[in-house]
């Protein structure tokens, strides 16, 4: 069976143009057999958009489109193609009817990046393999030499065989910059209407905010192993339903133990106001081996289908018309 | 009627996993509520890669699939959507029958770019809305001001209400990044299979010098406004079909005029050695006020049509088993 779209775009949304002035003004060649030209990049330039791409059903089942948010230095590609070749998210919920959009975040992929540091505070940050293997509970601690030699998890779920294809996702990233992300967020979101997020990490962390600065818009939020939560005094009343969902060893690693807890704290905060909020711990139904990287692991469609299920039972009502 | 598709995918090619020594060891906060952990950035990253997106139809009509190849600056949403939001030329080739190869170069968009002075040769280089003007052709000489301010070609096909849209979708790029570039756009070729590519701009060039280098899987060539094209003596023989696609308001701008001319002057090596290589030229046929960016004009599904109407007349057995 076909994935049967009424149509594919995308855009960019959120942000602004910029007049930058103090740009170097340089001679560049980027013409094979043409002289040198001046460069001059002082003028007027995009900052703060994000880039989404949007995959519109031609017979949705559910009214609620699904927004896929990524996580810190990478992509949209999370969520399309695992490193193995295999079908992502995009692939199940297209599938299993919800329309779905795929967004780049700010400074992200085809959302490109502002000049730093003219606009953005700091240089770029870039993940090494060897601190996305520690960062993704790949493997014990040491277990890590370079892509060819290392000792993940025996029952590991990561296609860890396709390490150079996970390398490839990575992207670039600054820090200091969430507010720049969660004001291009917002745009979207506003740009889309009512709708379901999941977010994944660092996008998880994003999608837990708007639901709570946006809950008119957020309808339900899925939040894939954040390593932060929002903080601060909530305005009182119920939020829309929230899920967290969690792989397999947090308990071997400190920091993911302290993500945990912080996310546990404000789930029993947001069920103390009245919200539905939920956790999926996927060892606890029986479900071993995933990474921080479930969304890509092999057995990322088995975990979609338990997602879609709740999403049905928590938004019982969402019939397309 | 709806784009039915079997799959979309997407993927990294070329390139290869480097270890990078020397890099920065910095003090970084990517979660609010953390503090600053060490960033080691020296060890494996991806360099050299592509990225590409494949929408598979169930069922083409075309044996061939069409790789869209964006220009210099720019990255696969050129494909997508106009900057006024209506369908591009992704949209035309999936409705027409063909399955769609959309990529993002090396060093662009979702491909990643690697470290700079450490891997590139340069820092990056962006293009301003000013230059953007005065490259596309959007009016005289002298009539840019601002976003705001301006005074484009009375004719002009191009959306130029839509400015802030158009510089969302500018990336920052190197000069001096050919090889690798080129290098990427054979192992997709490779990948891929025999295909049709289209290339806009710097993809134009990139799309005459792979038709000259791997004639066994470019089938037919499409070289929209190509800035440069290949040179050096050619092993003798006929390559693929090749088509030039050219806009409006050339004869006003010098630059214009000298790459028309370096494209004229290879087309005629090409028919000395026996290739089909012809040209298409806008204001000749009557459609008048097409802009370097073409494939986004509000008229660019006419233009579509016309390029794939030459593909079906210089590929006449190209049709799905």
């Amino acid at each position: 069976m076909g994935i049967h779209l009424k149509s594919i775009r995308s855009f960019h949304v959120g942000g602004r143009l910029q007049t930058l002035t103090g740009m170097p003004v340089t001679a560049l060649s980027h013409l094979p057999g043409e002289p040198p030209r001046l460069s001059d990049m002082n003028g007027e330039h995009a900052v703060g958009q994000l880039y989404a791409q949007h995959f519109a059903l031609e017979s949705p089942r559910h009214a609620c489109p699904i927004l896929l948010w990524h996580g810190g230095g990478m992509t949209g590609v999370s969520w399309e193609t695992t490193p193995s070749g295999q079908p992502g998210w995009l692939d199940y919920f297209l599938r299993a009817g919800y329309s779905v959009y795929v967004s780049d975040a700010f400074e992200r992929g085809r959302a490109s990046w502002p000049p730093c540091p003219e606009v953005l505070p700091s240089p770029p940050d870039r993940r090494t393999l060897a601190s996305m293997w520690a960062l993704c509970r790949f493997g014990p601690d040491g277990s890590y030499q370079n892509a060819a030699t290392n000792r993940p998890h025996a029952d590991l779920q990561f296609p860890i065989g396709h390490l150079h294809a996970l390398a490839c996702q990575m992207t670039p990233r600054w820090a200091g910059t969430d507010d720049w992300a969660l004001d291009a967020y917002h745009a979207l979101l506003e740009r889309v209407g009512p709708c379901i997020v999941i977010g994944h990490s660092q996008g998880a962390y994003y999608a837990l905010q708007c639901a709570r600065q946006a809950p008119h818009l957020v309808k339900a939020v899925v939040a894939i192993e954040p390593g932060a939560v929002p903080d601060g005094a909530m305005a009182p009343g119920a939020l829309p339903p929230h899920l967290w969902v969690w792989g397999d060893y947090l308990q071997e690693h400190a920091i993911w133990q302290r993500h945990l807890a912080k996310s546990q704290a404000y789930q029993q905060q947001l069920q103390q106001g009245g919200t539905t909020a939920q956790a999926l711990h996927l060892p606890d139904e029986g479900i071993q081996g995933n990474s921080h990287l479930l969304i890509m692991d092999d057995n990322n469609q088995q975990i979609a289908a338990r997602v879609d299920a709740w999403l049905q039972q928590a938004l019982p009502h969402d019939h397309a018309a």
